[in-house]
């Protein structure tokens, strides 16, 4: 698992959040994919997703650091499934530190080129079925 | 999210389990489908699956009731992630009764004919990052 390629992909797609390198992180992004932005709202495909990442970034005062804690990756052939520990924290608006750690779920998908790409994105993971009426 | 034809097929796949008819549920993977059978324990392609179920169905002493509760079901393309409460019960040997709630992960794909297919089977969801080395 520690040297698993994904590990490495989400890695990097982390440090493009972290330095707003938005360009960067689209491309971690089947063209087709969907993020939860929170529990009953969908960004799908990469417009939408590049805005919500641009609208996040600003709500936390471009201070937002994201990282991956333990992580666990179900493949299937061109498929996987990552359930990760992922933790956010950023200096608030109102001078006060925000930190929350969520367990999340990806999906990852081989493209034609055999890259992997993130086809769903759900930080929430299974937080959804008790959020998604808020 | 109730019309889904996502959470029609797995109620069909469920009553599957539960009347232990194995060859109508095998018909419901993809040919490269894995199922965690337990953290750390995977069963990959069909033969393994169906090898998978008929144990469970053994140490379940031919009782298990598997259903679903609440779903989210997050698409993108031809993928979905399936968020869902799965409720598990049984007569063990012992006679006392078994019932368990988990908050299941699903990746479902369609195939060529745009049937979909469970390509991941892990009920066990988020838990998997406390389980999986036990």
């Amino acid at each position: 698992m520690e040297n698993h390629e994904l590990k490495h992909i989400i890695e990097e797609a982390d440090n493009a959040i972290n330095r707003e390198d938005f360009v960067a992180l689209l491309d971690f992004y089947s063209d087709d994919a969907t993020l939860v932005i929170k529990p009953g709202m969908l960004a799908k495909g990469k417009d939408e997703i590049r805005k919500a990442f641009e609208a996040i970034a600003e709500y936390f005062n471009h201070s937002l650091v994201v990282k991956q804690g333990e992580m666990s990756i179900i493949e299937a052939g061109d498929t996987a499934l990552v359930i990760s520990k992922t933790l956010l924290s950023a200096n608030q608006k109102t001078d006060s530190i925000f930190s929350m750690e969520r367990k999340a779920t990806y999906v990852f998908k081989k493209d034609f080129n055999k890259i992997w790409r993130c086809v769903i994105d759900n930080s929430y993971g299974v937080d959804l079925l008790e959020e998604k009426n808020i």
